[in-house]
Formats: structure tokens, C-alpha cells, sequence
């Protein structure tokens, strides 16, 4: 059965009829207003037109920055549209499209670890991990074969986990989260704090900001370079992000880890020490047949809306 | 349909015919010897046998102190007994009962996790996680109503999910392993750290030791009756039990958190310190619909046994 | 002997004439402008002048904020005036005084803890330690009876001290400094956060800053009312206080320990968990004859000013 | 002046008569039984007679293991003799020497401080910190020329500041003290724990082991082999070591730190990751003229004798 999937962004939507094999067949943009909830039901539904005229179209996923209700119709907390409290996603496009067929609501990084985990590094396990580094840290989990979704919709909140007790603090007014140590601007804040601790190290980080701020692209042309304080930084980055891996690993024991996001592009910068933490610290490492591989994702933009697609099959 | 669930312990099994609401309908035990496999299987194919004979029986569970293979066949490894490496439980004991109902072996921990999620305080939900408070600190988990074991058969390893960073040395090798912190030889190592630095303020808990080892029995009396040093051990332990569950909650968003194991006894002096930490740490607080329960297990003993009884039945 | 002491601030400066008891004779304060480092040498010298030609003052000690040359003769860096790198303010102060008594130059934490130490909660002992518990975390210490101004004119630095691994971001480029822990900044920073983790229990709190931004004195407010929040933010400034001194306590174990600062003017709300906490984590506790004692320091502003005529005359 | 250094051990003395270059000119042994203090005391009394016959001496120093009174006259808490509780020991070397000279008791870690800072690698520096890293962690310091003794003789327990909040349990009674992570019990337990987490890495210590007990040599041995896992455990001691060094650094600002003891034998294995961790961590570096030089201890055992005859000088 082919189905929609659409990635809502701030300013923008991406559907696309996606098949089975998680091929995009047919894809079409709109713009959308942030502050104008309904237009962005409006622009989903006349995507859904244009491409259900050439397409048959069995489900509707959606693909939502937030907290989804855990039956998948609503967005219970989007923090970029103002009107996305509690707001009937599902039943808004049901309605404008004027189908019986299934639309479902799913948090956008699930819907894009799901495509990692069916057409993906993920393909051929059942229980996999993503996360996704890029400003923040976010994630999702496969458990079983089955999305973790949470009794509440707020599951895989992994940038949240506490890495540190009284650590550093987060805009989410804890100490200690995962994300303030790795994540794109965890990498930036350490550089930066290193650009004062050690000036002479920092020559050439300095140099690259040009006297403005210092931002992560240059960490990774630095790093690319060869220059070791930024390959510290990554180093440092990778060790937090395996580290943390490892503990989740001890919860739900994966057999694949796909890293993603911005961050990730740095490749075997941040890859290599992320494995050599990983293996480390993971508890009853002996005790698994193999070591999970942790890897770079692959599928990129399309993510959200191939795994909204698939999910929404299911 | 009834199962039998068998729970293998270190001398002994405990076999009962369980029914669909978890009800135990007769027992029986034998003793075994841990350093004869081969005992333990005969033992449990005559506890089969002597059952069935008045008992309609549709599968066997077998609850294995271990980590048992993903295809529920073998224990991988067993620490208590010497043979269980790789040993092909579910087949032996298919072989000498002679049946061809369903065998399936299950980590004790999941089997006891998974009895109090369909018939203890985790009845009701999806998503549940069981904490058992023992000499360790052992869990099982339910996500999206599934029972999470892992790819390796690995998983649910709460008490080595790491909560501080070059902390507390594990006996797995390995620093700062939750069970170093949230549990009952972390409550009686406290204990005799609080002997030798505050020899003023532990002075009913020595007077409880007589001159001989303090035990953890020893703190939950001295709590019971309200020695200021007892009861702050306990909150202090309930502290890093909550705080660790808040972080699992980070990932798999539970509605129901049980604590089970001996530890648990201790009630009130454990639950409530575990219920203000959790609350205070746990992320996304706001954006949950509610808090998740945290309660004291019901079932007990039995756990093991009803539980790897209904998990042979699915 | 009289000496005059001279604190200097941002844009003024004060300066006394003190007697061997710590007594201000007379003093004169005059504005100054931190953008002209020789407007503060003038200002210094006229006060001197005016102040000279009433009182026999036989040394001069100049309190700088900046770190100061072991010979007591210049500020290395002052972090508020541009022009105070490598500056020789006692030369220059010394030429436009136009006179042979010594002229000194301290560390303005270390003439106000000297002042503390000879005159204040300090008087009486050999090791004693001043914390100033400001908008950042500083400190002064006399061991043996004894300042300690280090070789490079650098110590007790406490605030900078780590205290937790991988912790909170310090504005000097490093993680987990004691200040961002235990200062008027890391309350309010914990307050804010608490209005994100705990709108709830931040009611009040909220209240009180009106849509405004969240203050220091506002968090004080609160827990002189007994707010409940308010009153745990400050139990866990102290109890970082008072783990903290704990630490400085192992190494140069002083009798006396005083909290100033405008933090010390919470008073028991600080005081007490300072104290609970020392005690809790102190070292080889049941090895000193008694516990060091805490206490608010009691010279306030005019601290500055005695202990810098105080150390001139040493 | 000559005096008599007297450094007391568990079974034996030894005294030696020192000039004030620091030269032992002459020295003799004497056995002792910890069990009866007073045959220590006769033992000194009589090593005195001896070398007294040859030499003029001007006064005795006695190095003990223990809590020295602040008027250097008492052991207050010596852990090895047992009758060394608040011990008369300066009084009853006089009666027994019947001189009047003065006879001073001092902590053998301070003495064996003061000689490496008189005429060792702290020679020509004011500020000094002396890390022995034995199989505890020990000290002494320096601070603008005098030993930091403390206000109850308690000072320099720099092997129990705090270096990780809630971090592994020490002997003290207490948790995350600075020697559970840089001495030679921290680098023999971890090495232990990677024979668990990580067996396959740790192939050559437990091939020295020899199926025994793994001890500190055979991390020595391998890590000057070129074994990965074993240099990785120095760098981690040197790490812990140059970390806590900087925190300490920030109070006292030394112009040296020596490294003592048995582990200090490894040279660079250790010194190496030490200096590059004090250089990464110390705060305010840029603000001091130079780095604290940091270099292995060159005294050995005499240390002991040579520090307690020249503070019996002082």
C-alpha cells in the first residue's frame, strides 16, 4: 500500500507518496504560516489532492515537532506553532481531505528514526537506537520491533536523560542532561569556554571566527584541518555521546545505533570515538554476542516523511 | 489455557499451574543441585509430569536466574550454575516431559517484571517498568505492552545503567552503576561508611550490630523506630532510585513504576523519597498528562513462577 | 602605628586612616574613572594628602580588584581597569605621595579577609578562612597566621576550585568551578530554572519578580516567607558551601570559617545547611578537638580599607 | 646547628644526625615493637646517646605516622601504635635524653615535605605542594615559606578532599575522596575492574598476575612493556593527579608540586598525563607568570629524617 507521509516545518510542508520499499514516488512543498494553525492543515490537504490524483493513497502519516497524544490524532504540545495545545491534527485532515483512510500523528523524530530503522543503517534488526545529534540531542527507539512511544507520547526523551548529577544546566531548568554534552551546541559552548581557558590552543578556532562568534562549522573545518583542540572537542563530544549510548544500551540492549543529525556529518571525527567509549563502558559487554554497531544514518531530509508514511501503514 | 511456570532457583524450583488471571491452581517444589544441571531439568519434567496429571497444561515457562537467548530456547549465561553456558534449557526439558506444548525460557527478572504488569500494580498500563531493590538492583520493562529483552537478551540491565560518572566502583568492572547507588548493598555500604565517619550519629546502628556486621535489617529497624541516620540513608537511597528512574522515564515514558525486592519491604522510609526525587527530576514534567505512579510490588515470590507461565502462553 | 587604607572601587575610591585596632580614624572617599588609571593614582595621593596632614600615617595599603604581584608591588591584571596590566601602583602612588612609608598593594579579598581575620569572626586564631559569597564566589585565607597570596599572587581562587567533573560552566572557560555552585549567580541561575522545571512550585517565586526577570533578593524575599522552593534553593546553596569548605578544610584545616558577601546577609538560611554540610562531609572529623566554627563575618564594607592599612603595617 | 631526625616506623627507628645542608653525617636504626610505645621512646633515646657521643646536636625532630598536636609536642591519633593516643612523645624523649634541647614532633608526611622543599625539588620556592602517592595519597605544603600544619594539626589531608561528589566509597567513611582515584590502591582497583569489564584487553596483567592477585608492579611492569590497557591506567592516575592539582593550585598557588612515593616511581608514565591535566584544568592560567613546575620528589626515604631534623631547627 503506498501512503503519505508529510514533514511539517516551521515555514513549510514535504509530502510525498512513498511505497512499501520506502521509495518517495511523488513529492510536492507548500508553505505554511507558524503563526496560522489551519494553514497548515489546509496546505496538507491540498498536497494530499494533488498527489491522490495521480496515486492511490491507502494512509496518511504526519510527521509533528512535539509531543503527540499517544492515539496518534493529536499534537498535545508543539512548541513552534503557538496553536498546538492539544490540537486535533489528525481529525483537522481527515476532515479537509474528506477520506476514511487512516491519518495518524507522529513526533518527527520518530517518524525519521522509524525510515532509519525500515529502510535504513536499522533495516534487519528489531531493536535499534537513534539519535540524533544535531542543535539539541533528540532520538528514537525501536524496541522489539515496535516504536517506543511512551504511555504519555514523551518517550525517547534522550536528551534529557541525566548524565551528570548537578552537571550542567539545560533549558529544560535541569542539571545534567545528555544534550548539554552532546549535541552541536554542547561542541559550540566547549569551544567556546575554550577560546578563554586556553587562548593558545585556541589560535586557530579564533582565527576561523574571524573576530565574530564562533560557531560549530568552524569546530568542524578546524577538527577537518587537524587542528587538536578541535578534534578534542570532538573527541570529548563522541566520548559523551558513546558513553551516554551505553547506558541506554543497558536498558533496551539495540543491535544497531544510528547516529544522525548535523553532528553526525562530521563523520569518523565524531564516529570513532563514539565506538571506543561505547565499548568501554557498556555493562555486560562479555555477555553479548556481538558489540552493537553504531553508525552514521543514511536516509537524511526524507526521513521524517518516509517513516510518517510507513508508520502510518501500520 | 494454563501454564506452568517454574522458577529455577540456586536449590531448589517452585512449579504451579497458573490460569488466564494469573492464578495459581496448584505447586509444587524439589530440590536441585547447582552443580548438576541435569538435575534441575529432570526436576522441573517431574514437577511437569506430577501436575499434569490432574492439571490441563498448554506450555511451560521457565524463569532462569541469567541471560537467556532472544529465541527464549537457552540461557546464555547463568552465573549460579556452572553448566548454564549456552545450555539448551527449553530443550531438555521439552525432551523429558515429552510434550509438544510450547517451552520457553525467561530472565527471572523479566518473568517476575511481566507477572506484576499483567496482575500486579502494572495491570491497566502499557508501558511499565518493575525496579527490584534486592542485594542489587534488578528490572524488566514493558513498552507498548511488549516485554523489552533485547537484542542479545541483554536488556533491562537498570542496575549498571551508569548515574555517576566516576563513581561508585560495580562489581561488574565497571564506576558508577546505579545498583551501586539504589540498592540493599548500597544501603548497607552507606551504612558502615556513616559507622566509621559519624561514629556520634550511628551510634543505634552499631548498638543494633552488637559488635558483629551491620546488616541491612539493622537500618530498616533503626528507620522503623526513627533514628535520624537510618531514615536519611533510606531517603537516600529512595533520592538515587528516583532520580534513575527518572532518567529510564526520560526514554520509555512509563505510567506505572513498581518497586519490588527486599528493599521494597521498608515501604513508606523508601517510596516517598523515590516519589519526591522522581517528581523533582523527572524532564518534561509539564508535558505529561500525569505523573507516573510509583507503588511498592504486590505479587512476591510467586512472580517468577506466574509470570514466565502467562509470558509461555503469548 | 596609624596606616591609611585605601579600597579601591570601580569609580571611587575610600580611603581611612586606621589604628593598630582596626579602628577608622577619619576617612575620605573621591570619585575616580576607571577609563584614566591615573585619575586613581591622584585621587589616592590627594586622599593621602588630605587626610596626612590630621593623622601621622606611617604606611599605605592599597586593596586593588585584580591579581597583584607577589612583591606587593603593582596589579598584574585588574579585570575592571584597562590600563591595570603590569601597572606599578605602588610606585606611582609612592612618587605622588611623595614619601618614604611603605606602600603596599593586596588583592581586595585578601585585605577584606586579613581584616576579617585580625578584627572580626577571626580574631583569635591562626588558620582561618573568608569565603565571600557575592555575585561570584571569592575568598582569602591566613594559614599559620600567615596570608596566603601564593607565588604568582593567584591563590584562593577558591571560586574556581572544581567541585564536580564535567559540571556547570564557569565564565573562566572551564566546568564545574565551586561558584557556579555556591554563589549569588548560582542562585538566581537555579531559581530561573526552577521557574521552567517547577512552574508549580515556582508560584510564588514568579509572583514576585512580576514579569520581570527573577533576582537574587527576590529569592530571598521568598524564603524569608517561608516559601518552600526559595527556602531548598538556598539549603542547597549552603549545603555547596558548606561541602565545598569541607574540601579547603582537608588542606589547610582552619579554626574559623566566615561567610560575607551579600549571600551572608541570608543569614540562618544559609548559615545552617553551610553548617550541616560541613559537618556532614568534613574529613577526619573525630581527629580535630573541635569542629571549625562558621560564622558571618561582621566588618562589611569597611573591611577592604582596615585589612589593607592592617597589611601594610606587616 | 646539627639536629637529630628521628623517623619512626611501624617495627624500627631511624635517626640521623643532619647539618643544616640537609648532609646526613651519620645514622643508626633501632628496632621497636608498635605495641609498646614506650620501647619506641627508648629507642630514641638511645639513638640519640649514640650519635650524641660523635655529634653536637641541637635539637630533635620526630617524624611520626599520625595527628601531631599543634604546640608539636603530642601524637594526638597515631594509627598504627596504639598507645599513640593524645602521646606525650616530645615530653618523654626529653625525660628519657634528659637534655633541655628542643624536641619536636611532626607528621612524617610534613617532614618528608619540608626536606623535599629545603633541599630537594622545592628548593628556592616559598609556595610548594608535596603529592605522595603511595598507596594512599599524602602530603604536605608550603605557603609563603612555612608547613601548613593546621589549627588541629589536621592540615594537608589532600588524599581526602572531595574530587567527585557521590563518587567511590574511601576507607575515611566517606565518598569521592581525591585517593580513591590517584594512589596506588585506585590504580590497582581499577586495573582489577578491567580484568572483569574488559578481559580481552587485559590479557597481559593477567598473564603477569599469574593467576594471583593482580598488585601495583604488574601494572608497572606491563605500562613499561608498552601495554595499552596499563599506560591507559597511568593516565588516568595522572590525570586524577594533575585534576585535583590544579584544584588545589587554585588555593595555594605553588610554584612547584613534587610527586612522592612509590607510585611516583613510574616517572613519566605518570608525570606526563599529570602535567598535561594540571595544564588543561588550572584556572586562571594566563594570569600567572608561568606554570608550577611539576617533578618527581628526588629525596626518597630519608626524606623523613631530613624534614623532621630541620623543622626541629626552625
Amino acid at each position: 500500500m503506498h501512503a503519505l507521509g508529510v514533514d511539517i516545518g516551521g515555514t513549510k510542508i514535504a509530502a510525498g507518496v512513498v511505497d512499501e520499499n520506502g521509495t518517495i514516488l511523488a513529492q510536492v512543498r507548500r508553505p505554511t504560516d507558524p503563526t496560522d494553525a489551519p494553514s497548515i492543515d489546509r496546505a496538507i490537504a491540498a498536497a494530499y489532492h494533488e498527489l491522490a490524483a495521480e496515486h492511490e493513497i491507502g494512509a496518511i502519516g504526519l510527521a509533528a515537532a512535539g509531543f503527540c497524544s499517544p492515539d496518534r490524532r493529536s499534537v498535545a504540545f508543539g512548541p513552534n506553532i503557538g496553536a498546538w495545545r492539544d490540537y486535533p491534527l489528525a481529525e483537522r485532515v481527515a476532515e479537509l481531505t474528506d477520506t476514511s483512510i487512516p491519518v495518524v500523528v507522529e513526533n518527527d523524530a520518530n517518524a525519521a528514526g522509524w525510515a532509519e530503522f525500515r529502510y535504513g543503517v536499522g533495516a534487519g534488526t528489531d531493536d535499534f537506537l537513534m539519535l540524533t545529534v544535531g542543535t539539541g540531542l533528540g532520538g528514537a527507539a525501536v524496541v522489539g520491533g515496535a516504536l517506543v512511544r511512551g504511555a504519555y507520547g514523551v518517550a525517547t526523551e534522550v536528551g534529557h536523560m541525566r548524565v551528570v548529577p548537578d552537571g550542567r544546566l539545560c533549558g529544560c531548568g535541569h542539571f545534567g542532561c545528555w544534550e548539554q554534552y552532546a549535541s552541536g551546541s554542547a561542541l559550540v559552548r566547549t569551544a567556546r569556554a575554550a577560546l578563554v581557558a586556553h587562548p593558545d590552543r585556541a589560535a586557530r578556532l579564533r582565527e576561523l571566527a574571524e573576530g565574530g562568534e564562533l560557531v560549530g562549522p568552524h569546530v568542524t573545518t578546524a577538527a577537518q584541518e587537524g587542528d587538536p583542540l578541535a578534534i578534542e572537542l570532538f573527541a570529548a563530544l563522541g566520548r559523551w555521546l558513546g558513553e551516554g549510548a551505553a547506558t541506554v544500551a543497558a536498558f533496551m540492549d539495540p543491535s544497531v545505533i544510528a547516529i544522525g543529525g548535523g553532528v553526525g556529518d562530521a563523520g569518523d571525527l565524531l564516529l570513532r570515538p563514539t565506538q571506543e567509549a561505547f565499548e568501554r563502558v557498556l555493562p555486560a559487554r562479555t555477555h553479548r554476542s556481538r558489540l552493537a554497531t553504531i553508525a552514521i544514518a543514511t536516509l537524511g531530509n526524507d526521513a521524517g516523511m518516509v517513516g510518517a508514511a510507513d508508520l502510518a501503514r501500520h
